[in-house]
């Protein structure tokens, strides 16, 4: 199994993205990570490292910077390590692609290959939540901030069968974010969406609208959203965690005293253990290979989380049952 | 100072709203509050109540209900308790209204009678955020599903107003929520508001992109969005507030020993004041009056402080500002 890990991409690359491929392939011995990136800053980070055998170095020259516009980079930047990663699957040299790069330039990239599944009108991205009742998937987090219905109802397709597959739910419920409950709530595409499902296959599993409150409620094992709502999501979620979390640090060091310590430590077993980087990237659903997108800020742990869940990811040939779900739904046949 | 409030609105109503309206006029010696609903349900709650001259009655025999479609609702039940609010707005017999009920039909019953501020396109839900840099503005949260950039543009014109007048910042900065900090970044109504910011004369105080994690560390004091996106936010605000706070009094509960009481007590305490309830309940913006939409959970205590935040909101006189702040923006005007 060999993974390709874009070294360049990250807040503080390539130092911890590199040593994230080192620990992912201590851990797992049928890994290999074909490092992409600038030889001359990777190379000196792998001296004297276990299983360098199965660290190989793809050289390029250029990297797209975090904040730079993803396709002027990727047009002016030919030689980039995204662009590259992108190459090598396309051209089946990996099975999968791993970045903490610069996530606009990764979802471009592969729109620009279009190398989408059968059936997939457009990929999205999935992400992992935590909830009271365990996990759950929330699809798409930004790669399609203009969706139509029906990439949002494959966007179920595929997030149902990530939850049944990486999560272990037997028969996962679909949720449809929206600002209300009732069916005739909010603008066209949630209406439309929500029409799309109740005409599904997919009926039995979809359980109508959820609610921006109902996500962290386990009221859903999937919930479907625009990318820009997902986005927002996503992000909003890290900023209440990290606020409360904070708020909560300074009343509660105030307020105790002989057990200060003890709960200090509580709370930051906390914060670590939902750390949001922590959870090991998002997939990019819907492209013919495997293709995990990490927070730009991953260090070494989230890093060898990422490659870790594309290696389960393409081991369980989750592509092949996107595939054949989306065929055997005949709202994507009629409209083909 | 007379303001109506819908008895009949909330999940828990006429009790707790009645209880709400009993405190504010005993905190308030200007105030009396119009209660508008049933008057065999709301009468008895009033009996040998502190202040009863000032809580006068108006009858009406029927309720929105907190599930129902708004505008369906609003035709069938022309006596309901929302309609006769916003009619005794329109008849200046009120300086303001507030509402624990459907919020739909709040929206819907002002946007049915159009009673608008002059040059104002579409009026938005403002909502008040608590981030570690103080409160910040969030609007819209709901009112408008399907803006159009000018929408926005004023929206960040009112919020701002909002800001300067209830929450005393000077010059407050305006954000506008979106998927990345890059200008070109998001769907076109974000670039479009965008690009109506950068050429206005609010570009001063306008900061450009913010993301959902940047609400809460207070980046900006005004966070300009759509009404969806709105309306998510301040969900999935709850919802992780709630979950993160129900984590942490687990772990902590079971991890402390001899000071578990105290950090109980602090921690509820914390709760308590950041309940979102307890924030006042959300003005809708650019009506011609006072507005205020509450939480349907409100209690007495979120209640009563939403009739002080529509006094409040009267005297400041806020509206008459909002008119002469969009007839000084060329934008506006170039576009009547």
């Amino acid at each position: 199994m060999l993974i390709a890990l874009d070294a360049m991409g990250g807040d503080h690359a390539p130092g911890p993205i590199v040593a994230g491929a080192v620990q992912a392939v201590a851990a797992d011995p049928q890994l290999s990570v074909l490092l992409v990136g600038d030889q001359v800053r990777v190379e000196p980070l792998l001296a004297g490292v276990a299983h360098r055998e199965r660290l190989p170095l793809f050289h390029c020259t250029q990297a797209v910077g975090m904040e730079e516009s993803p396709v002027v980079a990727l047009r002016k930047k030919p030689d980039n390590s995204i662009s590259r990663c992108w190459q090598l699957l396309a051209q089946q040299k990996v099975e999968g692609i791993v970045s903490a790069g610069n996530t606009g330039a990764m979802v471009a990239g592969g729109l620009l290959l279009k190398r989408f599944l059968k059936n997939v009108r457009r990929p999205g991205i999935a992400t992992v939540m935590p909830t009271l009742k365990g996990p759950c998937v929330l699809i798409d987090v930004g790669a399609n901030v203009n969706p139509r219905p029906e990439h949002l109802f494959q966007y179920g397709v595929m997030g149902s069968i990530f939850a049944r597959h990486i999560l272990q739910r037997s028969q996962p419920t679909i949720g449809l974010m929206n600002v209300g409950s009732e069916e005739q709530k909010g603008h066209d595409l949630a209406k439309d969406t929500h029409a799309l499902f109740n005409s599904s296959p997919l009926r039995n599993q979809f359980i109508g609208n959820v609610e921006g409150r109902d996500i962290h409620r386990g009221a859903a094992d999937v919930v479907v959203c625009d990318g820009f709502v997902g986005n927002v999501i996503l992000k909003t979620s890290e900023g209440v965690f990290e606020f409360t979390m904070k708020m909560v640090f300074q009343e509660l060091l105030d307020a105790l005293d002989g057990e200060r310590d003890k709960a200090k430590q509580t709370l930051e077993g906390l914060i670590h253990r939902y750390d949001y980087s922590a959870f090991g990237g998002a997939p990019l659903l819907g492209i013919d290979g495997v293709c995990i997108i990490c927070h730009g800020s991953s260090g070494d742990r989230a890093i060898k989380n990422a490659l870790g869940v594309a290696a389960n990811y393409a081991r369980a040939r989750l592509n092949e049952l996107i595939v054949k779900e989306l065929e055997a739904s005949p709202i994507t046949a009629a409209e083909e």
